[in-house]
């Protein structure tokens, strides 16, 4: 299978509710999008949110699903774009499960969830260099 | 908060169980990775394996998580490359959970679970373009 994601769907309660918050906290919806499916472009890789309800049913996978299992992270220029992206994120109705705090290993992590419950891990990690669009680039 | 998603990270029960699993479909490990975590490029965004119990306790995210409300997507070129894809990874040891078939909207999809359960959307969508690399560009 080709090394790729093309897509990241989030499964949500209310897609409306979902799209008002991500819109909240900056992000601009394609015009693809409509009341069943919300795209968003981040990068190469599209992020989309779908009603859980239709996402189990096409995926065939049995189940409820609870968060935690997969997590999105941005990677941060500094810490205070941290400190500064958890208050837009939680002023505009996430959670903020863990606030931001230096790690073992010289970064600086906090992590909050959409009102689905996703969590999202804002993070600056000094030895990982991002680049101009503020993408990663790993080692081969 | 920017519209970018950096890091895509799965919460496993085994990193080197998951970790065989995609480097037996075909993906190549950046040399960063380690026993703890691993890291696998993709497009412009890095998908990422991790304990699932190590995510758990630094997300804050409370209760087990089950597999199911995340879905992320591999985006083909044609029906043929969807069966392949399908047959490759289930010899490699997914579970498929929704076998290849013809949607309402015209395209073509199947879904597999990788071995810690996460879904995994491999579909042709005529009316999406890919660019040369293989990823989707969303109109704005």
């Amino acid at each position: 299978m080709d090394q790729r994601v093309t897509l990241i769907t989030f499964g949500v309660a209310d897609v409306a509710r979902a799209r008002a918050f991500y819109e909240r906290i900056g992000w601009k919806a394609s015009s693809e999008s409509n009341p069943q499916v919300v795209f968003f472009q981040a990068g190469s890789t599209v992020f989309g949110l779908f009603a859980q309800d239709m996402l189990s049913e096409e995926s065939g996978v049995a189940g409820t699903p609870r968060p935690g299992g997969v997590s999105l992270a941005c990677n941060m220029r500094s810490r205070e774009e941290v400190d500064a992206t958890l208050a837009e994120v939680e002023a505009a109705g996430a959670t903020i499960t863990r606030p931001a705090s230096e790690t073992a290993w010289g970064g600086y992590v906090g992590y909050f969830t959409d009102p689905d419950g996703h969590p999202w891990e804002v993070t600056y990690a000094p030895m990982l260099k991002l680049d101009a669009a503020g993408f990663l680039k790993m080692p081969a």
